[in-house]
């Protein structure tokens, strides 16, 4: 799967992935007003505005990104009927052969993480029968817990050909917090990249490994040095865009053949009709400003990087 | 909800949580059979087979225990029909008044940390209308992110009058690999723990914090330590029975009022009719076995206490 992911970043010229993290204030109110007519203002109804919403902007994107990353949480905010949307976007982006980056940002002990790992990434069995759950092609795994709570997820990354992105250095404001804590001299986040270049090192691709990390672009320093610790680790760069981080930042996450990172944009692409720059499209035609955002977004990191 | 956890450990004399994770090895072939009689070896089958099995278990301890902790991944492993099981066991135990521990382990950056906070302990917005997704009583999150991804589970926490218990010390071989790095001579648990300190102190009970921790009972020396860092947490003690924790191992755990301490215990009680020493029950009467475990449990960390 990392192969793939690195064959169609080349083929779309767009080291990109798209957050489909729907809150209600971005779907359009043609599309709610809609959804509430049909089903109340009820979870279900929630559920339908955001699975029309996604869906029209994977119908817009679907064919210039290699990859999409929604993240669970807004969608399980909506309960059962959130989670079924979750479910339906995450096969329909595979009916458009996207990758699809599961945003669960699980981990537990082992006999937990393996439950994770086959609800996520694998199948599960049901007598003699065995079943996906979810089966998103990559997920987001929290490393607090250690080799134990993340070997599970390897293992049924090596029977389905899945990868993981292990959060290393993370996107947010107090991320420091703990991750920047020196342990020998070292920040705890370098102890983490470190072992998740171990952990790859159990599942390498052609070029890659299927055992990514996740490092927050507003911490472009971090991602220097990060670089080069897990040297055969693609990063996924969560806060570009509305989290503040910019094109220029990005440069030191890629590495000399131009591959090992994949940068996220979420409101900045899936709300890109609620910024002034693309507000001409109206909210009628919101798919067609989440493209021109993609559009713009692919020549920002396009130019960072001949400019370096 | 922190005075009302503690006022059923008092009137119970059972300072014990009871881990609801059912694995499909656990529950006993007549339950299994009739599942799949009636839905097929499907995902619907198995989780009308969890719900089942839950609620047999339930409907036997009930009255002696003051609380119960479904880990979701032994139900999102099933996709959508397993979470509804999940839905269905919460809903079931809170209706007979049981506090329900969520064990998500949630934890992610500011603006998702608040919508997994919404959906599993407060109510998410639909229009003008209000609804919980699945409305646990206390979760447990994940603090790899530092303030501003725990934050907003603390402030739904007081709308609601809700509690958490965040990861300090885990109860897996592999917690230390990081947890206990040494960061100026002392480990990163400790110094989670002085933050869940102080996180408690924003929302304080009568006697102890909303706001608990999570120690694992194979760590009992460090148990020693955090229970002085964090004096007012309530500390989720998981790891006792099938991990390898003790009654002796527990005291620690406990402050000198005999509070403090709610220790788990998973397929040590709902699996107990595997066990040698309850198999007179009979898989049939699993249920019974069950509530004996829970008594001799009882005893157990009772008499460790009484003999400290």
């Amino acid at each position: 799967m990392i192969n793939k992911l690195i064959s169609k970043i080349q083929k779309t010229g767009a080291p990109i992935v798209v957050g489909l993290d729907p809150m209600m204030k971005f779907i359009p109110e043609h599309i709610q007003s809609k959804a509430f007519a049909e089903l109340g203002e009820t979870l279900e109804g929630a559920a339908e505005a955001i699975w029309q919403y996604n869906k029209e902007i994977v119908d817009n994107i679907y064919d210039i990104i290699p990859a999409v990353k929604p993240q669970i949480a807004m969608y399980e905010q909506f309960g059962i009927p959130g989670l079924m949307a979750f479910k339906k976007t995450v096969d329909y982006c595979k009916s458009k052969d996207l990758i699809v980056i599961g945003d669960i940002k699980r981990g537990d002990i082992g006999s937990t993480s393996e439950a994770y790992a086959v609800g996520h990434l694998g199948k599960v069995l049901v007598g003699s029968k065995a079943y996906y759950g979810f089966d998103e092609d990559f997920a987001t795994v929290n490393p607090y817990l250690g080799s134990d709570g993340v070997k599970p997820f390897i293992k049924v990354c090596k029977e389905e050909n899945k990868g993981l992105f292990i959060l290393v250095k993370t996107s947010n404001p107090s991320s420091g917090e703990f991750q920047d804590r020196l342990i020998d001299g070292r920040p705890l986040y370098e102890i983490v990249g470190e072992q998740v270049a171990r952990w790859g090192e159990e599942h390498m691709g052609d070029s890659y490994s299927y055992i990514g990390a996740v490092v927050g672009a507003t911490y472009p320093e971090m991602g220097k040095v990060l670089r080069k610790v897990m040297p055969k680790s693609y990063i996924l760069v969560p806060g570009y865009g509305a989290q503040g981080g910019k094109g220029a930042d990005l440069v030191h996450f890629f590495n000399e053949d131009g591959l090992g990172a994949i940068v996220n944009s979420s409101r900045g692409i899936i709300a890109a009709y609620q910024q002034e720059k693309y507000a001409a499209f109206g909210a009628e035609h919101f798919g067609e400003a989440s493209r021109a955002a993609v559009e713009d977004m692919r020549e920002d990191i396009a130019s960072a990087l001949n400019n370096r």
